[in-house]
């Protein structure tokens, strides 16, 4: 079925004859491919077979190895992520929802149509929070319909239409005496207006493809066609754009994807190479992470979202052009990602100062900042990473940030969040930071917003992280229980049910079903985590899988092939690379995907320190690990045999370092997922802990 | 001599008989003593004697048990403070003049005058680095005449009196478009107007201190007693006052002790009580440690300078007004800091963000603040604490603050500046960072350039803080070459030299010799760091010298009387409580007051990793010290027989602790004191190295 949902008329001239060849280099503005006529734009209409595209749509995309499936098309069952995901939709999308209406959110909008006079309410970028919203409603309808859901994002959908103008433009902060300050460069580089009509197609986007309705697409392709081409962009004529807050790239190039309109391709691709006429100083181009040459590049820096959601639009031009010079950049960047900057929870940006990259191994534990969204961010880059490679090493770090520093965002009852998901914490100290209140990191409601339907979004779409299709076969991601209802590409049926506990045990048993007997590579994903693992297919072992890497197992299937995977579940203890340097003397907790914690609150021997200091881990302590179902919701609980030390004899900040050390007795140190740390009372936490040797 | 400064006739109404009983408590605006009625202002007139006043002019402050002596009275030789004092006076305050100059900040005098058409440069407090660049001439001068300086700040003072309006008000940044802007609470909050008055006071008393002209004071004091005291206060007919940035407090009380002008005293306690008709939120309220009774305060919070300086005003409060509710407030901030907020390195204020104090035990190394205005603002406090209390814990902080933290914040040439003292560091990975240019953390120019002109009023006015007098004889607070010429507060002449290496070595000799034999106490500093010692009175040893206390020798002294002191100088190697998480499983070095670091380019065998990571200190490892007087203008250099290990097999952030270490070798580690890092090429740093017990 490969290429059947290319069918969109106007792509005679088909997007490769207007490429560059494959791996060229498009170094430069003049560079750029022409843009088509005006009323070209007249054209645009999103595919018509709006079902058959999953978060990404990626069947056109000529340097995307592996082809996203739609979410609807795999069903998640009850297990792990079906509870998060009914929380989800049951308790946080619905409470979100009144919580922005309860703070003028909407009203924003009422008021350009003249339905209300309150005056305009939060920062510059509220707007994108309504729109993050309905992506969330939009991604959860395509796992069955919720009847209030979809009228109160019909009702909102309505309410941001009717405040568009006739120009297209559609902004509720720059209005009134703001009005004269639209995109102006000064605008432009702080005022979210292109970062808000970003969310506004992402969120018209997931719309359209639960419910094939194209009003608010229909509004976006308005915004920009009818206001940002004619007047924006590279011809000496047009007006310069400087992103700002990465966040527009990605979504035009999902709406090219949508309506196969080359100029959104072109105008991304613009927009990623900066534009010299509007000066940006080097804190600017270090904060904003762009505005100059994406490909310019050498690491990661500044404001961690907008790094992180520059590096998605990126791979999504890569995705759609080839161009070498990206790719290049984007594995520059990964590096960094991975060796220098990415918590062991998943989480990035370890500053608080400017919500930014650090130095190097610069990981703080207490005062890592790690915001939600940025979490997310690398998510979703690493799914474009992998879906241009299909390397496995991608999946990893979806894993990580997923079950970790995702997941932690939202509480266990989805109404509250954290908005920075630090790796220590001590809930009275701590009451210094402004993110708290009354010493609870997690909170309904903040006044910056973008987490809570950040997280909302990312469980709404899950489903759609699960599989992908190649000219090969089928490649497996995630596991959960859950069924998969889509085809291969060539257009053979395929169903494949995953039954297993996976993430608290390692086995995970696939029944594969083609339509029909097929020979094809089932690509089954061994975590880089897991030492020793077996592969069974019909029963028979598969040799030699390889941690990190997908197993291909090519063979002609047959309705109902068994496959059988055992993952090593061995509780981890894990040292940090010595020049993080928070973390000498300390270790980590992991088993399986699962990141663990201390929280002062469990431990039989309550903390006798500050910073849950004293408890120490013993190299030779044993560790169990026991599924606790009582325990906040259930959970795998590990215990370990270690120390814990009295207080030092002074209060003292500094004394003799050959002080006799404090009598240290047994303890049992009890430690619980890092992703479910702060759903009780406020307690100390910490996940690296001393350790000694022996 | 006690009293014989008491000699202004307008004190016939003593300030003593203005005051509440000794110990009681001013609880509220409504209790605090009757305002002077309006023509008071009209009388007020500096003190005659200027020469007999030091930093502070504690000789009629009912709750000061010491007394300052004049910054001219004490002569500092040949040694460790008079390098960098003559650095101080020969390059630093010059080249400051020029830049300040260069930046346009006396241009915006120059503007209101209608002799320069330069817009305002600089931010809002710009006016503020002139007063500090004035006192530090005021004190520099009382070391004697430096003519190049004097014009230069003759010069100065004539232009910022010209700018002065008749109403009293000056400041060059509220004019024009901002004229309206002036004190109403919002700028007060923000607009640092009563800040950069103080600065005016502090920069006008010094000057006239040095010169006995009264020129900027009499401007100082025109501002306050025709624009501020009319108009702003506690009364329903005022304006109310809330600071903003501390630092108008304590200045208005140094005012009160050049005038003896009860007024500017009451103004302070009303300032330092805060007034409810300016409505503050909870993190205004933290951040500006001011708005709320300062007797309300539980713990050190919010912007560091800010809440040192408000310490500073409090203890002045307290020194005239014996208000017990201070005193126990005071003692309560100051466990805090040293239990739980100094840097062994006396700089304080964790976090960049807010430039603020953190969370206790939050005491990060390479994200280190410690502002060197937080660090001098310390010792400022410090210094109002030990006037009070006569107890050397006080010195011992600002003997740490001094000789480290302090002292690190300006270069060896006295040409660049540290606006941030981090206790770790990395040129290549820290460029991230927006106080950096190039990798260098010393910097000629600071658009917020507050540190310089502090650190150089520090150093010039460092005479001052060597000694006190007290009614029972001479307190010793410092050590260096040096020599006082004085009397003891009964008028006895007091000679005392001292001859030492300090701090390089623990031996000082002292001379001292009374005009005539008298009955005294000398307290000598027996520093807290010093665990072995031995004092001897001509040649006699005294039993007994506690470690952190001052010995106090009562004897019948005679002229060219000998005291010898010994301190123990063996390297004291150091850790933190292990609730300062970063420095779990690290040791740092100290060998009397000063602090030690290893650079980089310093270690024989160079760094393999990131962060000097990999070089270890070992319990078993020897450590010796010597002097090298071509190294960095002369220092002592540690070396530690330690080790150095490779780096880790694999690139990977995270693995398994049980990885086999990378095999360790023996390494020299060398050390030099903290406060000459960072004068040579850019080079990675660290105070707090990993340990091995063994």
């Amino acid at each position: 079925m490969k290429n059947t949902v290319t069918r969109r008329s106007f792509l005679a001239a088909s997007a490769a004859s207007l490429l560059p060849a494959a791996g060229a280099s498009i170094m430069g503005r003049n560079g750029f491919p022409p843009m088509l006529a005006d009323d070209a734009a007249a054209a645009t209409k999103p595919r018509e077979d709006w079902k058959a595209s999953g978060i990404l749509d990626l069947s056109n995309s000529p340097y995307a190895r592996l082809k996203t499936v739609p979410v609807a098309a795999v069903t998640i069952h009850d297990g792990f992520w079906q509870k998060r995901r009914q929380t989800n939709v049951g308790s946080s999308i619905p409470s979100m929802h009144d919580e922005l209406l309860d703070h003028g959110r909407m009203e924003n909008f009422l008021r350009l149509e003249g339905k209300s006079d309150a005056p305009q309410r939060g920062p510059v970028f509220s707007d994108s929070d309504i729109y993050k919203w309905l992506e969330s409603v939009g991604w959860a309808l395509q796992s069955g319909d919720q009847p209030q859901l979809r009228s109160d994002a019909e009702t909102m959908i309505r309410q941001v239409v009717a405040a568009q103008e006739p120009s297209g433009y559609l902004n509720t902060y720059y209005n009134g005496d703001r009005r004269s300050e639209r995109m102006l460069p000064a605008t432009q580089e702080t005022g979210h207006e292109l970062y808000c009509l970003g969310h506004m197609l992402q969120g018209a986007v997931a719309w359209y493809r639960a419910t094939g309705d194209p009003t608010l697409l229909n509004a976006g392709i308005r915004f920009v066609d009818n206001f940002l081409l004619p007047g924006y962009g590279p011809a000496p004529n047009q007006n310069p754009i400087v992103a700002g807050h990465p966040e527009i790239e990605m979504s035009l190039i999902e709406l090219y994807r949508t309506t196969r309109n080359r100029r959104y391709l072109d105008l991304a691709g613009y927009i990623l190479h900066g534009d010299s006429r509007i000066p940006l100083t080097p804190l600017q181009i270090t904060y904003m992470f762009c505005g100059v040459p994406f490909t310019s590049r050498m690491r990661l820096e500044g404001h961690a979202v907008r790094a992180m959601y520059a590096c998605c639009g990126a791979t999504d031009y890569y995705l759609e052009t080839g161009d070498t010079e990206y790719w290049k950049t984007l594995n520059v960047l990964w590096e960094d990602l991975s060796q220098h900057q990415i918590y062991i929870t998943g989480g990035v940006g370890a500053r608080e100062s400017g919500e930014a990259f650090g130095a190097a191994y610069e990981l703080p534990n207490a005062r890592a900042y790690g915001e939600s969204c940025a979490a997310i961010g690398n998510m979703m880059w690493n799914y474009r990473m992998l879906a241009a490679s299909g390397d496995a090493k991608f999946t990893d770090v979806i894993e990580r940030a997923l079950y970790n520093g995702i997941n932690s965002g939202m509480s266990l009852d989805g109404r509250t969040y954290c908005y920075r998901n630090p790796l220590a914490f001590d809930p009275t100290g701590d009451s210094r930071d402004r993110h708290l209140t009354d010493g609870r990191i997690r909170n309904p409601w903040y006044d910056t917003t973008c987490s809570p339907p950040n997280l909302e979004r990312t469980f709404a779409s899950l489903p759609g992280y699960f599989y992908s299709t190649s000219d090969e076969g089928v490649y497996v991601h995630l596991y959960d229980n859950s069924e998969l209802n889509w085809h291969l590409l060539d257009g053979t049926g395929l169903n494949i049910v995953q039954t297993t506990r996976y993430p608290w045990e390692g086995e995970v048993q696939m029944r594969v079903s083609p339509a029909r007997p097929a020979e094809f590579t089932l690509f089954v994903r061994i975590p880089a985590w897991s030492a020793r693992n077996t592969v069974r297919v019909n029963g028979e072992s598969i040799a030699a899988p390889v941690p990190g890497q997908y197993l291909a197992i090519h063979r002609r299937w047959a309705s109902g092939d068994s496959v059988e995977l055992s993952f090593d579940m061995t509780p981890r203890v894990l040292r940090a690379n010595p020049a993080v340097t928070e973390n000498t003397g300390r270790v980590a907790f992991q088993r399986g995907p699962i990141v663990f914690c201390m929280e002062g609150l469990d431990q039989a021997t309550p903390p006798r320190q500050r910073n849950l200091a004293g408890f120490s881990v013993k190299a030779s302590g044993t560790i169990t690990a026991a599924y606790d179902a009582a325990l906040l919701e259930g959970v795998v609980v590990l215990e370990h045999q270690g120390s814990q030390e009295e207080a030092p004899p002074s209060t003292s900040l500094y004394f003799a370092a050959d002080t006799p050390q404090p009598e240290a007795s047994p303890a049992t140190l009890k430690l619980i997922p890092y992703y479910s740390w702060a759903n009780r009372e406020p307690s100390e936490m910490q996940v690296w802990i001393p350790y000694i040797r022996t």
